[in-house]
């Protein structure tokens, strides 16, 4: 007897060490790392003189990649997770929330999928770009507010998921961060697709105008498994002849206009599960506040974007998370006060069509 | 008897489902995350008017922050390391290396140490500056391949401690990274001072162009313990009236200049350990490569530095990595080929600081 408990006494010592009994919370990483991938090279004619370094004859410049840092647990589902950010942002989008809580990274980390945090080209740490161009600094953080959904400049909607502690929208404005050569959704979905055939599947997860380029990405890589789109705000694509016509907003536009496609490249739609959510405070009628019409114009368009989709027959929907009473989120559902529901509604969603084995 | 096997058999399956006995390589992280620090506002008089979003009146801008990510292993030293990258990179150069490898990110993790990466302001997911800029899309990378002492273009020294591989060259290329806003060592090393006050200390290691801003946040933050600078190249800073003459080279600007302060701040760099690296393939006399004979310029003046430190009661020291007989590095020794025989150096002077507690 006095053994056994001797035993028992050093087996619970020994557990205790190893920490799993101590702290369920610790993060258990199989593999970090980070690369570059995608992306041209521009090559000079020409001879490098070294003694006049600043001409480029005889040189190169590698751009217009993807960086990707990415991490693999120790039990992880099949599919990896690859996150593409929206306008004005990184990969940070994903990661710590304005108010300090863990963002999907972490979130999804701990429910044992691989993640892959992409800043797309000539955006955050993928800035060398293949074109030059000209960074302005101008005020326009009430546009933000606005266009973010946080409220209507300055007061926040009532029931907002967004803290009002002024450090979360310090961190939330911080955190933006500027294009360093021209937006081009080819580009950006050339460098996402090499990545998706690189890492050999995934489930591409974006933001806002990540949402055009990751149409084109799936397009473009069977590699890419299923497409989970929050807020797509532009570049929703349909097979020609099938384009809806413009939908009339209150912004600057005027009206939200779809992109064509060849039929062929639009039926690679078809093949895999695609799901689209937004937040709240959409308005169901125009309205001059246009940093909320304009996602009423989205929204729209978005519902005309599945049914092509479905018809040709998909496995697209569009959830409008008020629709399964979560409210009050803005245009970053997956960083908000309830990113952890919102997170609950994609793991259902990545169950049901069986993406989590 | 029969008690005490089956205890032991229970014990030895728990420990073994534990994940520590068998797979040591797992990186066990208490938590992790990503926050924006320092920086400034503009603050526009005016209203804003929402029918006109790009009138700055009545917006803000913040900018100028650096962004960090940082992770906190299961056990840790109680001073983390705080990585700032050098001029035309991003915190990137500190993670994966260029051919694939675990970078210093990962390797102090598994040493025990806290790490805190930096992009400084103005680059990377730091890229919101206060001030406009024009980047310019210009092939340089042979000038690069010199300056960065990989060999002299096209062909590498012999011995160069930098992976032969096509696709490791192309990453290096790749993790280049622009500026957004001028380079500004002030606006630099108020974030990081920024950095270690809101960490509460740490022990900064700088790349290169972070060496000047690294001398100037260990002035303006007593938080900050030590330094440990790898290859710095130019803001060297001196005493007024002890300033050295600046030391030709072959290079463009013709001479190293180094900076001057008062008294009083450069005694700061007096009261905390400091140690300066550098790599191979510098030359002892002048020559007309001049990537190479910057370097030699800048080991000189570096000298000069911590000569001047330590008359003045300071505890600084140069080690060019040749002397201990580490060959072959470049300038980024961190990253080369033998980046873990160059860690060992530099856990070896933490201990010896009693750094490592």
């Amino acid at each position: 007897m006095k053994s056994i408990i001797t035993s028992l006494v050093v087996c619970s010592f020994l557990l205790s060490a190893c920490g799993r009994t101590d702290d369920d919370n610790m993060l258990r990483i199989r593999e970090q790392g980070s690369f570059l991938v995608g992306g041209s090279v521009i090559t000079v004619p020409g001879s490098y003189d070294e003694n006049n370094p600043t001409n480029p004859a005889g040189q190169t410049l590698h751009g217009d990649h993807a960086y990707v840092f990415y991490q693999i647990p120790e039990k992880t589902h099949s599919l990896p997770l690859v996150f593409l950010h929206g306008n004005g942002e990184s990969a940070k989008t994903w990661e710590t929330t304005p108010d300090g809580r863990e963002g999907f990274q972490n979130i999804f980390l701990r429910r044992g999928f691989s993640v892959y945090l992409a800043d797309q080209p000539r955006r955050g740490k993928a800035g060398k770009s293949t074109v030059s161009d000209t960074l302005r600094a101008v005020p326009d953080e009430a546009f933000q507010f606005e266009i973010f959904r946080v409220g209507v400049w300055p007061d926040p909607f009532p029931g907002v998921q967004f803290s009002p502690a002024p450090q979360a929208w310090e961190q939330f404005m911080r955190q933006v961060t500027p294009n360093t050569g021209a937006f081009d959704k080819e580009v950006v979905s050339d460098a996402l697709s090499a990545l998706m055939d690189k890492i050999g599947g995934g489930i591409l997860i974006t933001h806002s105008m990540g949402g055009g380029p990751g149409w084109l990405t799936a397009i473009k890589s069977s590699n890419t498994r299923a497409v989970i789109a929050y807020e797509p705000g532009s570049s929703f694509i349909f097979p020609k002849g099938e384009v809806p016509s413009p939908i009339p907003h209150s912004g600057p536009e005027k009206a939200l206009e779809a992109d064509s496609t060849s039929m062929d490249k639009f039926l690679k739609l078809t093949r895999i599960p695609i799901v689209i959510y937004y937040g709240d405070n959409i308005p169901e009628q125009p309205t001059k506040h246009w940093g909320q019409d304009t996602w009423r114009a989205r929204l729209e368009m978005a519902r005309l974007f599945v049914d092509c989709i479905n018809r040709h027959g998909g496995d697209a929907q569009v959830i409008h998370l008020p629709d399964l009473g979560i409210k009050g989120n803005t245009h970053f559902p997956f960083a908000d006060l309830n990113n952890v529901e919102v997170a609950d509604v994609m793991s259902a969603w990545l169950k049901e069509k069986g993406l989590d084995n």
